[in-house]
């Protein structure tokens, strides 16, 4: 959203994962299908990058994480992270760690709705990068595993801790980072895990519609909604009620609101600028 | 509940809102059915500073918050609110939007239990006024809209970023604010939205009936349970079971406490006295 | 889970309640059950000082908390304690209520899962000690009621106020608190109260596998597991995130994490050692 362009040139390929941005909708695909999406050092580091290179782009209005083939993502590859990261020093295991969790940052704190598209599994960080996500689309096929404990790891990783009792309540975070057992799709819908169900096979397609949907509304509008539901987790009523507004008070002197108005008058749809 | 009376008279006649206090309920009526029952500048206004009068009143022991005519409140007023704010300098905007949040805080912090009667359209800031309420008591005919982002606003007005991941969670709440989209009675009910669903048509009548008993209960345990409800939102665990621990120690100093006591012992019902 | 033992001995009988320690797994039945387990001010003060005592131990890995006899427990008792604070001063009765208060914390912050084995009536501070644990597994008889309204008493007793929002949510939370009305089985599940569902009579038998299961795994990523969800109710996402690359760090130096990566390549179950 930003019109502040240092001297930082964007990235002309991404190696760990394919990019594909279309009428402000950006698709980020985890595309190591061979090994159900299990992500690299290299596909977290592009990650946060790309995340932090789209936050300053005025186009991208929307983002799809999805993943190629038969899953979205099986987490951290076994041979390539857990055996690495074994030869670590401390240093090097704390700066890793750190890195996944800015990915989680950043799909919190980037100014554009993102929707998780997820069919198959979404296991370890997959679940948790579905779980950092505005909205998860996800069809019958899809079962959720934070599956750290089973690797010896604290189930809290990359923020599970945090966000996913604030997702399903701290009863059922407790089971599912504890026990690492998988969630079925019928489960994650009734305990609130799944944000949309789309027909099998049909969650990157839904996603899609609903990704161009949010890209074709009020940008400013989406963009705030999401900053405010971030930062007020971690506010008490009495800031956040101030915060509101602010932030209305902000919106109010915009150009979306005042197009709402004209287009409501007119008995029209609003063409919305995202200002 | 407080003895300490200033300076400041009764309000004689609330213009903008109808209120009736019959054995300790206050019902509160948003009556401008026509419109149904949009807010305006005035009603804002009327329900903050009478929330803040039946704070210091001790007769007042619950509170129904009712809606004439065919719905409960379609938010604030498109040609009063919209149109007016368009004309608003920044300054006069901040004073409106505050006013509004001061109606949520005052809801979340009187010391009775808020009813809310939601039937037909709770929308935009009628919405709020309902996830503010202590209880959601709906007919099947109800349904909630977070509509603000289809205005170009914040979805994040009057603290529902900060109620709505409370009550729903993260994810239910990402949805229902972002997209705007109207949440009917079985799935509001499903995530929670709804704390009583009421026959067809009796919404106000299971409110009132719920006010009644709430009226006729022990009102300083009622008041307490309320102030640490929300208090401990805001709160880590260590402080919060030290104020239950401060609070409970008051209340058993209190005469309803011994009052159940003799009750029990006497093989009777207890008379309440709310201290 | 630690090496560091002082001069205070272990209580050689605990006389409130029964334990038992089988495979790594505590037991602890409150046991009055022709009170329906009603707990004493000594009662208490053991589950207090058990905690403690339990949370030095290394070999406790799962904890289990049961009732003898038709439920689960029917909350403080109303003759030795309603009528025993009828007589206290302002001092005995804060010192009481921070007693409760240090039995739920000693709950959520003690190094190893806890699991209340619900049947029956779960009832006051008998809710509140289940709602504390980590898992609850409970059969269909099972109900819950928060009824200290019903004493005259807030419902914010002992963390309650805390703890119930953030499993159930605020409005369920304000419903059962207030009300103090008895939620059952199916509702219980269907809000999140219960883990998992037990058959019929089986509630302590499937709390025990839970628990024997949980103690064969590995306890240093449990422990942390329960640790980082306790303390990241209270942390902002980005402090949360923080605590977590520290804690896998550390977990990545252990040696469960290893045993696990051995296993997996030398296709066997892990052993793990719980450190």
């Amino acid at each position: 959203m930003s019109p502040f362009t240092g001297s930082a040139a964007r990235t002309a390929r991404w190696r760990h994962l394919r990019l594909d941005l279309t009428d402000g909708v950006a698709t980020v695909t985890l595309a190591r299908p061979e090994k159900l999406n299990a992500l690299t050092f290299g596909a977290y580091a592009d990650l946060r990058d790309l995340l932090a290179e789209l936050s300053r782009e005025r186009t991208v209005r929307a983002l799809v994480l999805a993943g190629e083939g038969r899953g979205f993502c099986s987490g951290g590859d076994v041979d390539e992270i857990i055996g690495a990261t074994l030869a670590m020093d401390t240093a090097q295991l704390l700066d890793f760690n750190r890195m996944t969790g800015q990915v989680v940052r950043a799909v919190r704190e980037c100014p554009f709705p993102v929707i998780a598209a997820v069919h198959g599994v979404a296991a370890g960080a997959g679940a948790v990068l579905a779980l950092a996500a505005d909205f998860r689309v996800a069809d019958p096929s899809a079962r959720f595993s934070f599956l750290f404990t089973r690797v010896g790891l604290s189930g809290g990783d990359m923020g599970a801790a945090y966000l996913l009792p604030r997702v399903v309540g701290l009863g059922h975070a407790t089971r599912l980072l504890m026990l690492g057992e998988p969630v079925r799709a019928p489960e994650a819908e009734r305990i609130g895990l799944i944000s949309e169900l789309a027909d099998e096979g049909r969650a990157d397609e839904t996603a899609q519609s609903l990704a161009h949907r949010l890209a074709e509304g009020p940008a400013l509008a989406y963009a705030q909604t999401k900053a405010l539901l971030t930062a007020e987790l971690d506010m008490p009523l009495s800031a956040s009620v101030e915060l509101d507004a602010a932030t209305q008070a902000l919106l109010m002197n915009g150009e979306d609101y005042a197009e709402f108005h004209a287009a409501f008058t007119e008995k029209r749809r609003p063409k919305w600028q995202g200002r």
